[in-house]
């Protein structure tokens, strides 16, 4: 098939900043997109070939909008699999498979899957409802401190809480969770899968996340992460074998933790491109959007390597401020050297929403960090 | 005044490739465009926030266009400079002014700038009308061989010719030109300057066009150009001197000939992103086209040093071929180490239309010159 010619049409389900990005690459390549989100504001209805709105949850939505294209994929792992799979019967291309989405989607199911495969995860229970942790609790089959997991749902850290006593189940949901084992970790790392339905894989450099000492939050993710050639190769090797167990298609984002043995576990899998991977875009001889478009159409995958040694920022929503979005000092950032900010183009901000991200490329890296450092400490995510 | 919400409107005159690269980046950093190109199939029709059809060239759709934007620009310099001139008189910023453009859009003028301004150019003369140059040679004013050049309009290389005897002028327009003493050269090299309206200025590294043996057309865009530090430095310096001379704010492209005495004289100057600056994409921290937004909003100018050597190879409509285009071995290419086509959007290919370009980047530039050679000769712009 031409995908390089308007007889061709990608289909995205989701249409925020993932979408965005991954527009700049299909523009780049004059791919023909067509895009279905529920807002009428979302940041890929400019930028997009065709533009539609509708509940990615909703069978219907997203069947009919399916039908119309050659490839699907995704930019956000809620969207109706039925609908998904009754596409594939049909002859339409979705990748990643409604298969590997419908096995991601529940965080059980995603748990089970990794035992199935003898991938490494923390030991964990299943729960239909998170009233009968309780039960288990009291009968000596789970202790104190877990991690409580909404089974569905979950992203970006909602739907996720660490218990450490009865009173912390109080207020959570009782719906299908899952309890983890508390595991110390040294380090949270992160790789970038991509995959080809002909085969071939590649993996991007190992990154680190490192979190503020206080908050409990990622404040930086540093590409390559600073760990030893062992611990590196170790987090590959799961990764890889996590998207041959799928036999992904597309991008798999593996993220993991390095315990204090330095065992590698993983921590969950996103199938898609990823907040880990952003700083790609400035860092990577092909960045992780691009590599997702080169994936799903059966191109050759790009070289993964680093041009350069890239950290970045999330710029989230201010506490305390909500309304029309205002990017103070930005000007100043700018000014600093390698720094490239990324503004998703949403309208409003709310505390702790994803309104963009920026990028510090250096050959230095602790040189990097620092920039890092001047740049989270300069620009802030407020109203006017 | 906030340029990063949506209270902020930049213009763009013409919306064809230029146009599109520089809404890549204006999408990153979330800045509402408006574009304004005669064609209903302009590459800026997607990625634009609106889009407009009407003749650059035109008085009226220039003014009214333009009154509604904030800061306007321009990706092509043909257009209507009296309507830029009552729009500069309302208020609104124009970058590049009436006053450069008014300039450059006329070879002879542009010429007598640099005579003025002591920046080294080749010897001419001018011509109110072509047939008025048979005097000039008959009365011992003009000799053979010489370069003619329409002095309006001129663009890629369209309205040029050398002349090496009386016969080589008779199917020449008869328009205003001027003739220009043939100099031999050794290369033909080029500097993009950036200039903010604070003064801010920064220059990128020196390019060599290297041309066909044959064909007398240039192949590739080599960043850096092979050459001395001694001659980087006097091209270099020149560009800045014609930049500073036009107060200029925006992008200038400076294209030099390094001649025999290896002496820097200008050919001719484009106040826009330009071809020579397009391995800026991947090969530069900073894009010129990130650079263009940067200058014409008065943001801190990013850096223009590469991260890595980056060769440019355009793709031009193959002869022989007019119609639907195809981009043949497109994923051969693909294949190739750091190699990034860019597709422009154009639906019918015709002989030596620019249909879009090729970035290779390396650590080695021999290497990269090779792969170059390999890019060249695979991909095929044809007709299906």
């Amino acid at each position: 098939m031409n995908y390089f010619s308007s007889n061709f049409k990608l289909g995205i389900l989701g249409g925020g900043q993932l979408g965005k990005m991954l527009l700049t690459e299909t523009r780049k390549f004059d791919i023909y997109t067509s895009v279905l989100d529920p807002s009428d504001e979302a940041p890929c209805k400019v930028g997009s070939n065709e533009f539609y709105i509708g509940d990615l949850m909703d069978y219907d939505a997203v069947y009919n909008f399916g039908k119309q294209v050659d490839v699907l994929t995704i930019e956000i792992e809620n969207v109706n699999v039925n609908a998904l799979e009754d596409l594939e019967k049909i002859g339409i291309k979705v990748y990643p498979s409604s298969k590997t989405l419908r096995t991601i989607q529940n965080k059980a199911t995603q748990k089970l899957f990794y035992v199935d495969h003898n991938l490494p995860t923390a030991p964990f229970s299943r729960f239909a409802y998170t009233v009968e942790i309780e039960d288990a609790i009291s009968n000596g089959g789970l202790n104190f401190p877990f991690v409580w997991k909404s089974a569905q749902f979950g992203y970006d850290g909602t739907g996720v809480k660490i218990v450490r006593e009865l009173k912390d189940l109080e207020n959570l949901p009782n719906v299908e969770c899952i309890t983890e084992k508390l595991i110390p970790f040294k380090n949270e790392l992160a790789v970038i899968v991509a995959r080809n339905p002909s085969g071939e894989i590649k993996t991007y450099p190992v990154v680190e996340m490192e979190f503020h000492p206080e908050a409990n939050q990622v404040e930086y993710v540093i590409c390559p992460a600073r760990i030893s050639a062992a611990v590196a190769k170790k987090a590959t090797e799961v990764a890889l074998q996590a998207a041959q167990a799928f036999n992904h298609v597309g991008l798999l984002a593996v993220e993991m933790f390095q315990t204090a043995d330095d065992d590698i576990i993983i921590n969950e899998v996103a199938p898609r491109p990823h907040n880990s991977g952003h700083q790609t875009i400035e860092a990577s001889f092909t960045s992780q959007f691009e590599q997702h478009v080169r994936a799903v159409l059966d191109l050759p995958l790009g070289n993964t390597a680093n041009k350069l040694n890239g950290i970045m920022v999330n710029l989230v929503g201010a506490e305390g401020y909500t309304g029309d979005v205002v990017y103070k000092n930005i000007e100043t950032i700018m000014g600093m050297d390698g720094v490239t900010p990324h503004i998703y183009g949403k309208k409003q901000t709310r505390p702790f929403r994803k309104m963009g991200h920026v990028t510090i490329v250096n050959e230095d890296i602790v040189e990097a960090r620092k920039i890092a450092e001047c740049v989270k400490n300069s620009i802030q995510v407020i109203t006017e």
